[in-house]
């Protein structure tokens, strides 16, 4: 996959970081406009189904709708200037473009939007544009965590210091590490998927949710439209009953949430002082030729920083999903742009993260070393519990605690103190000091949760 | 059910208000720190179940924890004195209370905690909290869903104007509007039971993750005590992989977002000067002595009080799930109380909405006299329909809009005016222009729709 | 002014409702490019000003910046491409534009962006944008204020029912109303003026804050160019103490909330039911042909669209002001958008409550009907207090309690009521009850409130 | 200062953490009972100097106020079966409290409360509580700003090297950063401080804001009022225009903003790898005898903790300022634990960071091998400043660049590489190498920015 292939948009100036995705192209206005014409050819298709008009009307309009050129600012203007939607402008102009000066042209024409009302419109679109929105960031967010598979399965034993609080712990892999980012990775995008194909349905209710202007049709074209849609059909109009964008966005929330914690833990890693993991530089970015030591993890910072913007969307949609009565006197339009918001900035976060996570280099060495930066210390627990069996654990643990603070106070390491402690010697020999300070010999289960975690994920996908 | 039950929790002032529900109940302190030991108890037992301790030294653990009585309040100020999590007071207390002074005491005491770390216990915990808190929300959210089920087969056929940004438009049925809340509360609660379930899950790795504490019985341990606990066991843990939290306060916001979209309602339809639908004074509540004409809606207000909480708070929790390396520097336990919240809130918001609605009376006759209140105008668009099919639809829609000119100017009422129209009487007649005007005759799908969502609601119950 | 004015933006779909403002038009991305090109001239200028370069330089590159024309969508793709900002790109061409093949134009180019880093610009940028796209917000703000004025002062006298917790409550004034708005508008305008004043400051510290690319010269040039820019000069850097743009959000989230509240008074006082102002249809905005009836509040709807949105994005520039040593690893990124979403919500939605405001219509007589919707109810208080002069308040209450019920019981009014009650009669004789059933007598300080805001609001203008 | 003395508070289990500072004591229950009983004394008092009740009437209320206890949950239990808030019940027992069976003390039971309204007494008790919090949230903000000066003179000289996006860059000093982190204190606690002083003010309108019980005395009683309690006097009242809290918790942002940032910095420099500051470990907190090599900077996670939770609150109270008419219908009641929350999380903050700082311990000389974990890279761009002068810019850059990229490769020092390039000795010498490779040469106006920001901080003070 070429990631640059995601920046073809019309954003400008801070769209080449935070439009990047697939999904940042999916929903520019002029998906939204192909998208409101899409349902009004459905809701067409829909009437002929039910035999409110005939197949000929629908195809006149399917016909105008896909000829239909609509300039977005236009619709914008006179969205301000009359209902306070894009919808009756965009009604309006299809319903001429229809209208061909023949009998037939101007039957057609009035039975465009016949029975709908803007929101049915809007609100269906939107879904429309989810729909369409959502495979690529599902597909960057695969991608990713096929990368952390690779990452896991390549370094299951690959010892790295573990951090609590940021400060040095004891060992881990960063097999694990790249197996928790993937179960992540997996979990977030599984629920997204299945989120967004239960919340994906038609919304047709026209005036008030009754669709009074169908007559006795209403169920019929109702469940005609959802099916040429490819939406679910909602028992009742949801036009103000805004469960499903809330979930919606709760699951783009946990998108964002596991891309942000990937993306810290990059730039933590790649921490000059750190050094364990960087990204590769690539053309121009990340390296600097005026300060040749910087490998600045570019693309694991911008993903970061879509995904910081995402929470207060996610609380923007869940407010605004609070509707007066049939129809909401703000709520409904203060969610348009931040839905839209969310699935690009999900969108450019799960591609810049997966871009982040494919161009990684790894550092094994460095992490060996890393973890000799206290002289041992961090394996002080380990040398414990060898001794405890011998000694008891009491007496283990004050030995040791005397050991460490030689070795830290003479500025050496802990293995030369213990080698040093006739006790220590005694208790469990050179070859049991060399086994307690062996980071490989303290993973624990982690090359067991890696072997889990890959099996779960060959699974998924 | 009596929902002043909701109230007895240790709450003060505002508690009332905002810790109605059960889940306030099961959210509060001594919750927290039975869960804590609940999480240890299960330690031991899994610790034993794998073979690395005797079942009486389980048991030994099990009965002092059953025995021991802290202070929040003093586990509280010693996490500040100490490691920042009241955890190692909490261990250091079960500790001292399961060594009795016996070799056995002291033995089963050195097994406490044994291959755990902190965030292990608060976060295995935080799930049983919630799964303890959960039941009575979603109880609650289920009667509420009864209650506008009852209302909604009652009032099918109703009438009620419908209103868009607040503007009286055409009728649809005060079932339909029933029907409407009641699929969003049965979709939110049923979405909030499955990610809960789906979420609910142990979180025991040790210091880093890798149970290296645990020898090779890490995933036995990690096993037996999920079971033991009714958790589900995670592919690897997710301390700082905060996927599950995200998706459960997603659910926790769509839950919020339904409750207040009733509760608004709830309190439109209440207005003095709408009048349709009103809590039924309860006590001293609502009602006023000095104001006769009050009737606050208490219960819906204070439904929508407790839901606008919820939108800020998920937004906290999803920022707070972006956690550094193997334990956050700050974000894991900034979303400890954010959470607590969270249930608290929604579960009063869910009693408050379920007693707004359970207290809701219905006045139809109102209903009825709010339609005509613009003399017949909201239905000025079915006229022009029934006259369409005489006149054509241009000619019908200019008779139309004369008659309700003249109608405004002359502060007369339609029917009248279309009376006196001798295009419209020779087109229609009297019958059709009453039958135009007649509500109940312009309902369209409303009833069907109800039947669909009274189906739906019993398949879930 | 005419507000249509506010609508040529190149925003598209969504942007002639929440692009409306003159603000939308100063933080498009042509104003960012032309703010950032002003930064590299006066870096320059400040440069020479120092005695860095020659005056000429200097000129050179501000000739060349006034020249060039940047395509905003090619700095943001090679943002992407590059170092994850725009301003690498800008810096390459505004160099090459300098370097016009002449030695001078070759030392010229030299000096471009020299001692600056990338966020230097962008964050001084900033403050230019947001400097320039205030003064209409705060116009608009002002112009709405203005209009509340003459509300105010045009019904200080128009009694209107007051509601509380949207429940009929006792006579208030439509002055005092449109007083309080005033008050909130004034306030807020106030501060953001004066925090947009204190928070607009200079942004240079080069690589890490220290200036160091200039020599000696450091202050000398910080100095210059803050005064070239007309820019607060900081004690120190502030690149990773973002307090200034915190305090700046705050102050905008002040304006959000009193439009919002603005904005929903006018939405429910414009309700069918309620009718006592509504905003005059303009175009055809708001008037309905289908639906004659209807006065959709669209300007006020739209406003209260804009400033939901505000919240949440000032909660995400909160959050994105937590930095990172001397460069933030995505926050700084994080908080750009957001802060043009702000500028231009803002904007916007002063501009809608303006022409809310301007074209609002009331209806003092429908308010004298509201308030006796109830039959008097609401004035029961004050029969009481009337009453309780000559026969003890708990008598007198008990009165006006029994009487009261038995108005609401017969549907009849209070006053019938109380002139065939003998012992109120008596008590205080028709003219009695006609005084305390009179609204404009119960209005309390309603009218020196709203002199005094008045004049506040005069001293403030 | 003792910071223990910050814990004794009623907050359990969590509230060792997030209730650290004064500033949690000030909002607990019996804070805010206090407050109410203060505002109704107040109210009495402000009616006695109008006139409108003789002082003795007012000295009773006051005797009986100070004598009263209550128990805030049975309050909160009376608000939810009641009017929704916990005055009503508060006002009866006062009322009760003052009625001591004698004629004078059933008198003045009847003056208490009167011509107030329950939003009143929350919305100036709020001040009043606000008011008394914030003391020690600032001084706990000058003890952490008066610690960074002291760190800020003593290392205005220090190198440390100067990060971005988390890389090391050039060098800057440590006394800059510390005075940064200053300024960002001091600027959030000047403003907080406005704000708070600014917007604490009197709320007192009567039922709908006309002081309609206060007769002719309205204005009167709502001057003497507010002069009594030390609130401002507002021009109107402000219960349902929201702007006062709206700034107040936006200079609640700022604060929470700054004090992340340090927290986040204090975080970094302590990471095992870095080293260059943590803080000394007190009591237990921060060590651990089991993993000795830690020092967890548990003042700095927690504070960042607590700063973590403030902009999700921060957009929850400006949504909740959204009122309805005179009363909100769920608004009003929404924002007050979010305040409460707002003053005790960040009293915690400033708490914490004060301590995280009072107990920081700073290492230079790591400070000054971190310079050199590079061999020399940070500072190549000054060797291509020293080396431009002689050689030119662009062979300068080949030279460097060539030299940068030998030492790499060799991983050897640059300082070696250049001493083997004679070109590079030819034309800047050993001493001309030295020079361009000391960090301390290179420091810009690091040391001029510390003076004037301490010069700053001084005057402040």
């Amino acid at each position: 996959m070429d990631p640059e292939a995601g920046t073809v948009t019309t954003y400008g100036l801070f769209g080449g970081l935070f439009a990047r995705g697939g999904a940042a192209r999916a929903v520019q206005d002029d998906a939204w406009v192909r998208a409101m014409l899409d349902v009004e050819v459905a809701l067409a298709g829909a009437s002929a189904d039910a035999g409110r008009c005939s197949p000929e009307v629908a195809r006149r309009i399917e016909r105008a709708a896909a000829a239909l050129v609509l300039d977005p600012a236009d619709l914008g203007r006179k969205s301000a200037q009359g209902a306070g939607n894009p919808v009756p402008a965009l009604v309006r102009a299809l319903t001429e473009a229809v209208d061909d000066g023949t009998p037939q042209g101007r039957d057609a024409a009035g039975h465009v939007h016949r029975g709908a009302t803007s929101q049915d419109v809007i609100d269906t679109a939107t879904c429309l544009v989810t729909a369409r929105a959502l495979p690529s960031t599902l597909e960057d967010l695969r991608g990713a965590a096929d990368r952390c598979a690779e990452l896991a399965s390549r370094h299951r034993n690959t010892p790295i210091i573990g951090r609590t609080l940021l400060q040095q712990a004891v060992p881990t892999t960063f097999g694990l590490k790249a197996a928790s980012w993937m179960c992540g990775l997996d979990e977030a995008r599984a629920q997204l998927g299945q989120t967004a194909r239960e919340t994906s349905r038609l919304q047709l209710g026209g005036a008030v949710g009754t669709l009074s202007g169908l007559g006795d049709d209403g169920l019929a074209v109702h469940r005609a439209m959802a099916r040429r849609l490819g939406l679910g059909e909602p028992v009742v109009p949801w036009h103000t009953v805004r469960v499903a964008p809330a979930l919606l966005v709760g699951a783009i929330g946990a998108v964002g949430t596991v891309v942000a914690k990937i993306a810290l833990d990059v730039s933590l890693l790649a921490q000059t002082e750190v050094g364990e993991a960087w990204e590769a530089p690539k053309g121009g970015r990340g390296g600097s030729s005026t300060m040749p030591h910087k490998r600045n993890p570019v693309a694991a910072v911008t993903a970061a920083a879509c995904a910081a913007r995402i929470p207060g969307l996610v609380g923007t949609v869940l407010s605004a999903g609070v509707h007066e009565h049939e129809r909401a006197a703000g709520s409904w339009h203060a969610g348009w742009e931040p839905l839209e918001d969310l699935l690009r900035l999900s969108g450019s976060a799960a591609a810049w993260i997966r871009e982040s996570l494919e161009s990684l280099e790894v550092d094994p060495s460095r992490m060996a070393d890393n973890i000799e930066l206290t002289n041992g210390l961090v394996l002080a627990e380990a040398v414990t519990t060898a001794l405890a069996g011998h000694l008891g654990r009491l007496r283990a643990h004050d030995l040791v605690t005397e050991a460490c603070r030689r070795a830290v106070a003479g500025r050496t390491d802990l293995r030369s103190v213990l080698a040093d402690t006739p006790q220590v010697v005694d208790a469990i020999g050179p070859a049991g000091i060399a086994e307690a300070l062996d980071p490989a010999a303290h993973l624990g289960t982690a090359g067991a949760f890696v072997d889990r975690a890959l099996a779960a994920h060959r699974e998924l996908a």
